[in-house]
């Protein structure tokens, strides 16, 4: 490790920051004129796979706002489209045929993904902030397959989970070496974090949780152990999870809104660092109510070991002003 | 206090019982048949004002399923109708004109509900089992007002809350003068317990549930003290919300499936009760997974003070025979 480690990756591995890092979950996106202005009108799958333009829309926020990490324009359905995964506008994945029975296993295959190696690649040689690769965890991926299009409550993956369990683990097995190959791609390509988007996780109980997903989420990390590059685990509505997150190996606990960080912190326990989180809805709040909640959010996570963010993504309709002053407040009241 | 208190009486205010009450929300609904079989073609409100209808709805679970509480077929939004609220099928609520502006205090009015006092009635003198009357808590009444339909993020109910502190403090005046009327109406009426629906409520933070929202659920709980009715409020997602609902006044405080009892306890504190929390979804699973599961919950609660309920409203689909196994499995296993 050099001793002038970036800001960002200092925070993921609980050393001391010149100031506490900050970046947002889809900083990258609709929010941003740039973005909308160079996107293109075809699907978010089409962008995906034209690494200059990916590259582009990666890079855009971090010139605006000047956060301290970089995050991958991608998808976490990207390893999943040879199953026929589909991303619908406002709607989000759908896949024509959902997952159903051990048949289907043999449609799930690991793809090569080259054009996010290469991404990742122009990536590497432009940032000057560390860049964050990312996947989706392991229930999040399933229950995509599974439901094959919006969910409110996941009932026919949970119904899976718990009628077939041997079928249930092959396809965690199966998620878990697609995963694992596609986070391993990133870092060697030059990505110097790995972010696993465990979103809707939190839509478990706990104790199911912990049985029937933990254990892939586990060999996911410890798959990655070699690599160096610090691993986030995220998803909303985990309050519960956690700790689970923490004992399985991940080096930052993402937290959503609701937990406040004084409260995660007890969960995680020490020696892991925290990541988040305050209200994405709070940007649309007048300045000085946001400036009071991020200020919160500082407060809740005194000591270092904590990468500010939002709670959840970047809502479409936030005005990148709002972010622009709340990177500039991070960085200012926690200048050391 | 009658000695032969109905045993999810004696379970709401911790006292000995013969065994662990069940009901369940929305018992009463889509997955009977003979709900199918008696609804009718009209929206959920054309058979809300019908008295004998909606008696003989909430009736079909009690009679099926032998549940220890009824809980009234009527719907959170029936004191909002007259501000142009309506109940679109597989929607949920839409709002024609939403709340904006201070203007709109004047379209909220109290509006008396003579046809739900009258179905209550009719329950009072069939039932033999306690009724349940409900609301819903004021946070989540203010987010069909002010969204105007479904919302993944409250955006608006949110920005509306940072931007006119002021007009959100008249409107949740306004939303408690109408839940307290409501409830009055029908514990005066026959129900023997009242359920606060705050069912949205968990999507804020916790700091601004407590600020912008508590103390309005804190006064339509106290006004509610006098009539000595066991106030239960429950929502989803609320982990961290549950230690509030309890200091604001509640008897029972509802628990979703993502929280084990065990730690909800020692979020509440002692001398309340707790209700839930079976995964909905687990009624989908092959029966021996949902007894598990069943026993799970009851073994997280032990010593009284628990009515065993899902962490959220039966699911459409749920085949009732496994309703009727787990009522007959609660019942059976807590006998003393």
């Amino acid at each position: 490790m050099r001793a002038d480690l970036p800001p960002f990756l200092a925070a993921c591995l609980g050393r001391p920051v010149a100031h506490t890092p900050v970046w947002f979950m889809r900083q990258a996106g609709r929010s941003l004129p740039e973005y909308r202005a160079k996107r293109g009108p075809g699907s978010i799958l089409e962008a995906i796979r034209r690494p200059e333009l990916a590259a582009e829309l990666t890079l855009q926020p971090v010139r605006r706002y000047g956060v301290d990490a970089a995050v991958l324009f991608s998808d976490i359905v990207v390893p999943l489209v040879d199953f026929g995964v589909d991303v619908a506008p406002g709607t989000g994945p759908v896949v024509e045929r959902p997952f159903r029975s051990r048949a289907d296993l043999d449609r799930l295959r690991q793809v090569p993904t080259p054009f996010v190696e290469e991404t990742v690649a122009i990536l590497a040689a432009e940032l000057d902030v560390p860049l964050i690769g990312f996947s989706g965890g392991p229930f999040t991926l399933a229950s995509y397959l599974v439901e094959g299009g919006p969910s409110r409550d996941y009932a026919t993956t949970k119904a899976l989970m718990w009628s077939d369990p041997g079928l249930w683990s092959e396809l965690m097995g199966r998620l878990a070496d697609i995963t694992l190959a596609s986070l391993r791609a990133q870092v060697l390509a030059g990505a110097s974090a790995v972010q696993i988007f465990e979103s809707w996780g939190g839509a478990l109980a706990p104790e199911d949780y912990r049985t029937s997903v933990l254990p892939t989420l586990t060999t996911v990390l410890a798959g990655m152990a070699d690599l160096g590059a610090p691993r986030i685990v995220f998803g909303v509505n985990t309050g519960e999870l956690l700790a689970g997150f923490a004992e399985a190996g991940a080096d930052v606990v993402g937290v959503d809104w609701r937990v406040p960080l004084d409260v995660a912190r007890r969960r995680v326990g020490p020696g892991k660092a925290l990541q988040g989180n305050l209200d994405p809805t709070a940007c649309l709040a007048p300045w000085p109510v946001l400036a009071d909640k991020a200020r919160a959010v500082l407060a809740a996570a005194p000591g270092g070991g904590h990468i500010f963010n939002l709670g959840h993504g970047v809502l479409p309709s936030t005005d990148p002003a709002q972010l622009e002053r709340l990177v500039e407040l991070v960085h200012s009241e926690t200048s050391r």
